[in-house]
């Protein structure tokens, strides 16, 4: 039986400003990323969110950023490979605490945004990133695009990496993400949304925005919690995987 | 024979910003309270410094303070207790992980600057503060003022106490440190120190500012890394105490 | 004809968070109190707000508050005055730039949430805020509570007081807001705020939440902006208000 | 007769941490670049710096950079040129309300560091940081390389441009500054300093590291404070140029 988690980004509240659909999120994904407080999120929201993870049975990784909360990490910054090995560490012991205090134990590692993006390609950062979660310990799994840079440098730092497609993303032939502001780039339309999640897991392929297929083997689908309807993007996506008798489960 | 531990703040440069004399300090002292980012240091910096003292067998212990590095955690900020035990644990988490890649285990906590002087009196915020540590691990042990309502709170939490003393600091007949604009509130002459450092450890009190003198037990004894001269302090202590057969280690 | 003006604060979304009904009580109040980036806000947002308010036709006045995003300003802060000096001058400056580059004047200044509260009665917090709207220029009016410090300083300080009263918020008896967790400290109910406006406009008192009346003249009525509701509050009170003839402007 | 500016980067220090030369370095320059809080200094910093330079009779501008404590401004940032032009904006109003509390006028504006490199050849951020100059005020200089996108967007924006040179670095032969961590990039000999500085003035050109000659037509001349040895620099500069019976002055 083929069997896929889902995940979300959670915790990406700050202060006193809230953001996404943490509860309903909590109710349908297996694994969630949760914020460290440099792009979002902050140590209270950072505990109770692993606090309510853990609650529903969700599965804990820390989801490290660049520490750029006014552009919620999603801007470059032109962060040294020794500066981003120290922040990524930083965040992953943080999250871990938060774990420990709620009675779970941290499970994954997934780079936030920009720094996600940039480790795409960039051999320096995705071998900080992964090193860094090797220095924290050997069990971490390394959420990672399938064949970038960051995927290689989790399998040489000897941690096993779990290959993620977005099913609310459009993608770019060449295997990219669409930028954001891209036609087609975000998928809104729930139902379409699951389509393109049934087409990753039992395909292993979706339609590129321009044209053509992106081929994609995926072990984990993430549905992003920023973007209004999540909740229910994520339930649809689940939905049409369990009738297509895949297990979802992190 | 009599043991006393001698500790230092340490990592207390941010960014491009040097302070402290690290380098000297770590020679003379056998444990290390760093800074973890919210008064003081950065990840870059708090890795570093771990790394350094690990190299030096210098014990590490977390130093977390509130969230304000303009004010270098120096002045009260009305954080409630729930935000303190999640800040503490945050910091206390990525602190560990600082220890974890540099191969050393985190030994203690130690709230700095206006963080510890309101849990002198303060249980709520004490108790935020030793419940926080002993949410991440059973061993590990808060430095505190003898008498304090963190020492209580950290017997309560089930952690070690190591009664703090300051060589440094002039005190006041209620076993309060003296303000820090007041007349003997800095003790800046190593001789002073020195002999302020023997009277705490061998007669278990010192003279107070205001007259009289202050009853003190201690098991560690602080030398404040961010008043120049500091190394110099650190090692008259040293050398007075050894002289008076006292073993100075961890 | 009795005349009165109704503020709002405004601008107090940050990066990626949003906070606030801007839009709907533009369309309502006659002066915003901008955040300006220490307790919420930041440049882009401040200068958007600005530009919305000058083409609203709504007066723009410098809300500066604690830097502390994550308490969004509403905790104390043990500042010195000299820091409130230098902290607030530098927030009016920031807003008075936003004001030139929207083609506006900025008319007015009122400290935000813990700093507010503390210039009601700490006279050097007051004088360092009355002082630096001075040494920034002459003509900017003051918001302050009646019988404050702050009124005092402005007053000394050669600045027009602009006497303000929360129809929205509950009072002690002794004048002072009540705190917000006590009952009764937060108004919901339109009609109700709407009554409480007309009592201090046309009365010049209000009832206490702990029994009797709170004498209060006031020139300038507040509608929290980030209570939920708060337009629809603002709404009713300017309609209140202008049934009872009374004039609603700057 | 001959006349030059030489200016500096001043009110760098931030919070409890100290950097630079400054009061060595204002009786020496005749224009201080100050930092407005968001790479370097802090509103206290900031105020007390202008107050300074004002005592000293040095012209004062606002050195704005990217928000970016921890980088010290110095490594890019993608920010887009509507944010860059509210925060550079915001800075300039923050310094520009120093410089009233002081009794001064604020003269010019320079950006500091990775956003003064972005603005030599990226014409969308130079635009945006002359228009918020331009915004504030029509009378406010612009410091800027010569030949650079900068130069033509202050042209642009109707404001006065001054072409800096840097004696204290090296440059490459097609005018750009060499790498910092580049052989001959930072130039610490004071008389190697002031013979470059009499190159650039008196012939319009230096020798570039990798060979040849840069021509370079200057206005100003500006010492990085931020060196170790700045402020010994800055006065060989000057000695040599009154030697050469240059006018040294804003």
């Amino acid at each position: 039986m083929r069997t896929i988690d889902l995940n979300a980004d959670l915790g990406e509240s700050f202060g006193p400003w809230r953001m996404g659909e943490d509860e309903a999120l909590l109710a349908v994904v297996t694994s969630a990323n949760v914020a460290c407080g440099f792009h979002a999120g902050d140590p209270l929201t950072l505990l109770q969110t692993v606090r309510r993870a853990a609650a529903a049975g969700v599965s804990v990784g820390a989801h490290p950023g660049y520490a750029d909360l006014r552009g919620f990490g999603r801007r470059e910054v032109e962060a040294p490979p020794e500066e981003i090995f120290a922040d990524v560490l930083y965040q992953i012991g943080a999250a871990a605490a938060a774990c420990r205090a709620a009675g779970v134990e941290l499970r994954h590692v997934k780079p936030h945004g920009a720094l996600y993006h940039r480790c795409v390609r960039d051999a320096a950062a995705a071998g900080a990133v992964a090193r860094a979660a090797a220095a924290f310990g050997t069990g971490l799994q390394v959420y990672a695009p399938p064949g970038s840079a960051l995927a290689r440098a989790a399998v040489e730092a000897g941690l096993p990496v779990r290959r993620e497609g977005f099913p609310d993303r459009g993608y770019l032939s060449d295997g990219r993400l669409a930028p954001r502001q891209a036609p087609g780039a975000v998928v809104a339309d729930p139902d379409e949304a699951a389509r393109r999640a049934l087409r990753m897991v039992l395909e292993g392929r979706v339609p590129a925005v321009d044209g053509g297929w992106v081929e994609l083997e995926v072990d984990t689908l993430c549905i992003h919690g920023d973007h209004p309807g999540a909740a229910a993007r994520a339930a649809a996506v689940r939905r049409a995987l369990e009738a297509a008798a895949v297990e979802v489960r992190a």
